[in-house]
């Protein structure tokens, strides 16, 4: 048991704080409510973006990079996106040493600016669609910090894009929600369910907001990211027009969607347990480390060899990057595998002299603490198979844990006791007001995640007000 | 000739513009001093990223992300710091809808709160070195701006390391100095001449500044990469103490280096010619553009079918995303070529009717216009070829004209002629003041880019005051 973690039992919040300290992923920053990302955590956003980073292209998206700084009146321009958005600006009011002619807001997000330069760059059909992503921080003043979760700044990617018709950004919009879906789940290993959000939860601005909503391992939901199809709302705040195919000046139909490093918070309360974070194999900086252990000089020779002769081995099946090797000397064995599990390797190999003589080693999985020798021989082939077998149990569990803290309700005392208690996802059937949402978010402090497709779902009636409703939708307690 | 291009000999600052505009590659933006890079310019700024990223992790560096905002009290710490960096700072004032108790700087440069944190983590010998990169946009309120060269926003990377002793920093900004001379000479074909700055020239807060500086193709000089050993100067200001091997406690030594998007504008004004900017192959974001050329849907077939074969063959040998396709039919032939020309593309491989015939394509270089028929089954083997031979001319051609525009100088007289004309590199005596440096700098604008290494230079005598000098200096106007 590790001795400098809250187990999760005892206090969650807690436990969140003391596995990113313990992995060395993150740390408090002398500016309020900013973070530094540690090598440890940023080598897992490297890994986020590369995978990201990669499926955007292949779906014909290109990078590129918009100014920091957003005059204010452009975020007055859209009326609901600067209701969302003024109360949370940063503003730079001097600089060069004088007072700013207008005052300068640090983006929390950049709909406004991007959408300034779409109105240039677009004239006519032939220029959509605009499919562009930009990798960035952001930033949004937040009274109540949590590391990773909701920081003042972060860094995040937002893709903007720009359509001839609403079909086209419908169409993006929830392609885009199903990268984040695949991502999440397939790389991530943290089942979510995607959906929209209601009305009264979209993004300010948007026509709807779509989301990814994963359930931690304290029963909350955590919003993992989201995708907007904006209309031509920015379109017309903006005066992106084109000439259409009949020769006719129409506004565009533009979408948005962006994926944060709240992503590494969702990560740690998916799969961490009561020693440290568990990272899965497939987004895995370091997926193998292989320690060597000895007890005298003459040992340490023979130990090495083997160690670089297993690394040769796992190279070549494996990015030789990832595969990290422990060959230090002054630490205990103990210790030495502990810095391993709190920075949540999914797979250490030992290597001792004995391993040495049997032409061997042996695995210790993360997950699971099982260990299996492996002979020299074998190793290219099985530590795949392990890190695939890692990759799957994280998801099973995952799955399993939401399975079980999910459930039908359909009255209100059941779900107020629901969510005193234990918490976790209730599907019940609500009016689709924002007062009756409101009353139960007051009540009982769980919020709607999302809605659940129309297809499949029964119909039924609202627990609060007794009025029809045509799909059940997802409450929970939410970060 | 390009019509939308002023030619360099007409006016070299406007023909930098033109390119710019022509390749798509950045675009001014609403915000005074900042510009937006487009997906175009984009592109190279992330082959650079890649290129570098993997060569700082090669040599043990790792990435981390640092708060873009500092209190302005720590850039008040060091005292050469502040003095070189106060007068450009941005502040938030702002933020929440409250006013701030302390301002916030945008940071500049991160020295100061890196240096913190470094304070917190390192304790013993055992915790160094701590080889750190940041890849992160800063902000200096310039007032005259010009894109990619100097904006109020940039993108960099900066690298911030902490050691044990003198020679190690020493021996990593040097380093780091030979990467950036790497990266500069092999990948991006430009010659640099690597040195150290004059005193009166390092970086705020450094013991010495190392600059990498490359000749234009107007002469002038633009330092595109710099690294500095900082001695114990940030480690004194911001208290980063270690346990020595004997128990005692030391200041770290530290360095820092950086390149920015800067590069980008010394690529253009390197190779770029009166049709527009060229791209050197090991940079480029696409290597190869295949055009097919038809008259009607008939040929069509056949044309797209064997760009098709041609590029099967090509992705053999390169990466696919650095091959891309021309076929569409809403522009002539010669607007079509002019695009890619434009955008600087190493490589154009027309196909028509005649080229399905003969199982060919005609390749055409866009540094020399030169053409060759290449059949399909040479193209895996004759395409990277081509490419490798355009490397180095782009190269061989640099050097060429910067040992053309360079002169051994011994006399002021001459060397006034020498910077009113064309100008160039002056190798000259100087004799080691700021004094002398400021007079010559007033009377011809030519400032001192770097100290030539003492080995193998001649001693001499500084051609203004007459005082002896142990080696010659390069001087230029610079960007």
């Amino acid at each position: 048991m590790a001795k400098n973690i809250t187990p999760r039992g005892v206090n969650f919040s807690e436990w969140y704080q003391d596995v990113i300290k313990a992995g060395e992923l993150a740390d408090h920053s002398p500016v309020k409510g900013c973070m530094v990302i540690r090598p440890d955590g940023y080598a897992i956003w490297e890994q986020m973006q590369a995978k990201l980073d990669r499926r955007f292209k292949e779906l014909g998206h290109v990078n590129a990079y918009f100014p920091l700084l957003i005059p204010e009146s452009f975020i007055t321009k859209e009326a609901e996106h600067v209701e969302g958005f003024a109360p949370e600006l940063a503003l730079v009011t001097h600089a060069g040493g004088k007072e700013l002619e207008e005052r300068l807001a640090i983006r929390p997000t950049s709909e406004t600016i991007i959408g300034h330069m779409y109105a240039k760059w677009v004239q006519s059909y032939r220029d959509l669609p605009v499919l562009i992503n930009q990798w960035a921080n952001v930033m949004r003043w937040e009274l109540r910090t949590r590391m990773f979760l909701r920081t003042t700044e972060f860094l995040w990617q937002e893709g903007h894009t720009a359509h001839e018709t609403y079909d086209e950004a419908q169409e993006e919009t929830l392609k885009m929600l199903e990268v984040y879906r695949w991502f999440l789940e397939d790389i991530c290993a943290i089942p979510v369910i995607a959906g929209a959000k209601p009305e009264h939860e979209k993004f300010p601005g948007a026509l709807t907001t779509y989301a990814v909503e994963a359930m931690m391992q304290d029963g909350k939901a955590l919003q993992s990211a989201t995708s907007h199809n904006l209309g031509q709302n920015f379109a017309k705040a903006f005066e992106i027009l084109f000439l259409d195919r009949d020769n006719q000046q129409q506004h565009c139909w533009t979408t948005s969607w962006g994926s944060t490093t709240r992503m590494i918070g969702a990560l740690i309360m998916t799969h961490g347990d009561d020693d440290g974070v568990i990272i899965p194999p497939r987004l895995a900086p370091t997926q193998v480390v292989i320690v060597g252990l000895w007890k005298n000089e003459a040992e340490k020779v023979g130990v090495v060899a083997h160690v670089e002769a297993i690394r040769a081995e796992i190279a070549k099946v494996l990015d030789p990057l990832k595969i990290k090797l422990d060959l230090r000397d002054n630490l205990r064995p103990g210790d030495r595998f502990f810095t391993w599990i709190q920075k949540g390797v999914p797979l250490r190999i030992e290597v001792g002299p004995k391993d040495v003589e049997n032409e061997a080693g042996l695995s210790v999985r993360r997950d699971e603490r099982t260990k299996e020798a492996i002979s020299l021989g074998q190793m290219a082939q099985r530590v795949p198979q392990l890190l695939e077998e890692i990759q799957a149990n994280l998801y099973a569990k995952a799955l399993a844990y939401r399975a079980q803290k999910t459930q039908k309700i359909d009255d209100y005392q059941t779900f107020k006791t629901f969510m005193d208690g234990e918490g976790g996802f209730a599907l019940a059937h609500w009016d689709g007001t924002k007062e009756t949402a409101d009353k139960i978010q007051e009540e009982t402090k769980a919020t709607i995640r999302v809605l659940l497709p129309i297809e499949g779902e029964e119909s039924g009636v609202c627990m609060i007000s007794g009025k029809p409703s045509k799909r059940r939708v997802i409450f929970s307690k939410a970060y």
